[in-house]
């Protein structure tokens, strides 16, 4: 068989520069999220079919890869008429997170405050901008119910955001119930509220009109369409309109979940900087339908979809441990991240000094030996040495090396 | 299906703890070898199945997890009689290293000087120490056909293993160029050379009458067996023993391949600290079968096995590319370094103050704002702050926080 120059399709290689940049992010995101008292986990890239397939997944689980059982025959497959496959990808970090939690939780602290930064994988049909091996960054915290871990949450994110030189952050805020609320309320069925948020979803993109328009294909009434668009005419997004509420308390009557939700936007607001806006989002859905509360995303003015996204999913993990425990959690997306920081420049300078020796091909080896310990010293003081032969072109050599942040260059010739 | 709780088998989880001296150990790696120039790269963890069975991963790609092409049927398949799979998980950082070489060739500079830190997937029989997915850590110098190569990468791994805190390393050095040529000259058959190298890698366990009973039984003669033993009994260990192929020189007639190795080991031996033992060795074999020239593996004392092990391989990257490409390489075996860490008690401390803010369950939301506020000017002076909740059991959240390296513990009441 030939050999394949190109990578697999949809898998991206990172050149050294690129290596860099994502050395940088991983690094400073790593650190924030440190400074808060994150615990890094890791889990292997392979997991249990069992795992993968129940449901909690969603839509990923469609595009897991699946591995085939070692030393398995078609023939002998066929004849147990059994799955191929024992094993698959992971297709995102919280599977694999709730896994380590059911068979670590009598050693972890409560509560679990959890960071995870690592590639998942999923066959899906490449895109620009879409990977089929791609680098998720995660926090969560575990056993903790209340809106600590939200205002957390929220605020480690926006600073991790915020580190790499991200302005005008925009943080949407929203709750599962109230989204629930005001849908059951205009008199969607219950089991189609999933088949409503979908629509909902796409109102950034297609507004009010395309929204009732969508609605009514979808074969709802006028009626409902338009007392459930009313209400998000009512609503002015950004503020909480919690008296709105108080005063339709048909719609919602737990009150609480308004204080609660008042409360996370006024601490978060206190505890970012001001040029963060951090708003009440009524039409904000997330995907993922193990959310049980609180949703949230950080989005770039101008910029379609989300950097971050988030939210509370209280009952997940209660499936695999014998008790209820209350989770929430905030995931970056790295390489939505890395594309746009490289469209807007923020690319850090090389902050080392670098220098290169080209040595002469008739050198003698005592010389050479010389020269590199002379260079070992600098390398402890934080330099960056680089050490090769001078090539014939040596200006193109130096050219090269001046692309990768190398100013000082030594020919050496023999003594 | 029911939910699995515990990993795949043979695929390591990492907890909390392991993963800080796991980045520890990763920094300090990736920080000695950025210092000598090496350009990081990463690819893939899916390759191309041509690439994985193109015979240059020797053994290896018997181990090899192959995926499943997405949505292929059984009967399909089997009626096409085409293989299930078209990719396969990487079993090491070499393959998928010179197809990234051979894909951006126009683009990388001339030598380059590459570093990988990753993970590869073997479908290993697990053992202690023995992982089924595990980290490699690899520098390889491409388009450098002289010592310099060799010297560099021999004194940057020492480096990187004695930053770790490892003492009395040892690195054996050997060519296989005079391994053949002893073999030769003993009398065994060119091609059974292999076969000899295979008994031969078992000395350091077996010992010269092990060696001698296992080619015997293996069907060689009493005449060629002795001749090749004798060979070494006349070499000491840990010298090159140069004269004495100057003295023979129907063994290897050669006289430049000592001349180089001997530049090596001088070179080297000053480029390190004292205390590392830099040996030649004329029983080292070093698996694979695609190096041509230097070989070199670490080892500490009272250890079985290699840290780290490579050698020159100036043929293999050519079968790819229309040109000769010289190349040399060092790895270190990153999940050996780890354990040997944690037995010889080398892990480093926790370097930032950690404080712990317990909050009483009645704090305001004012309350618990400022204290946030505060937690933040903190961290951003290199503190990690760790808030929660306090817990009914205090002592005992308390002592799980002091196993996480926590010293200073606010529990906070309402004013």
């Amino acid at each position: 068989m030939a050999f394949i120059k190109t990578p697999v399709r949809g898998m991206p290689e990172q050149t050294p520069l690129e290596m860099e940049l994502r050395n940088y992010v991983f690094n400073q995101i790593r650190k924030v999220y440190h400074s808060y008292g994150y615990l890094q986990i890791e889990t292997p890239a392979i997991e249990h079919i069992e795992n993968l397939t129940g449901d909690q997944g969603g839509e990923n689980e469609k595009l897991m890869f699946r591995l085939l059982k070692r030393g398995e025959s078609l023939q002998r497959a066929l004849k147990e008429g059994g799955d191929l496959s024992a094993e698959g990808l992971r297709f995102d970090l919280t599977v694999p997170m709730t896994r380590f939690y059911a068979n670590n939780m009598s050693d972890l602290p409560i509560p679990f405050k959890v960071m995870q930064m690592g590639p998942v994988w999923r066959a899906d049909r490449p895109q620009r901008g879409r990977f089929r091996q791609f680098v998720q960054c995660d926090i969560d915290i575990l056993g903790e119910a209340t809106k600590l871990a939200e205002i957390e949450l929220i605020s480690a994110t926006v600073e991790a955001l915020s580190s790499l030189g991200f302005e005008d952050l925009v943080v949407k805020v929203n709750d599962r119930r109230i989204l629930r609320a005001m849908a059951l309320f205009a008199g969607f069925p219950q089991d189609e509220l999933n088949d409503v948020y979908i629509l909902l979803d796409k109102m950034d993109k297609i507004g009010f009109t395309g929204l009732r328009d969508e609605l009514i294909t979808a074969g709802y009434s006028h009626e409902i369409t338009d007392k459930y668009l009313g209400l998000f005419r009512e609503l002015p997004e950004s503020t909480l309109s919690r008296s709105y509420f108080e005063n339709n308390p048909e719609i919602l009557s737990d009150i609480e979940i308004f204080e609660n939700l008042d409360q996370i936007l006024t601490a978060t607001r206190s505890l970012t900087d001001p040029e963060v806006n951090i708003i009440f989002d009524p039409t904000l859905v997330r995907g993922m339908g193990y959310y049980t509360g609180t949703i949230f995303e950080v989005s770039l003015p101008g910029m379609a979809g989300s950097v971050a996204g988030g939210g509370r999913y209280d009952e997940m993990i209660e499936k695999y441990v014998s008790q209820p425990v209350p989770a929430c959690g905030f995931s970056i997306g790295f390489e939505r991240i890395i594309v746009l920081l490289e469209e807007q420049g923020l690319i850090p300078g090389f902050t080392d000094p670098r220098t290169a020796y080209l040595l002469d091909k008739d050198l003698e080896i005592g010389q050479i030996v010389e020269l590199m310990q002379e260079a070992n010293k600098r390398r402890v003081n934080g330099e960056t040495i680089f050490i090769a032969a001078r090539r014939r072109n040596v200006r193109r050599q130096i050219e090269e090396l001046e692309e990768l942040g190398y100013t000082q260059f030594e020919e050496i010739s023999p003594e």
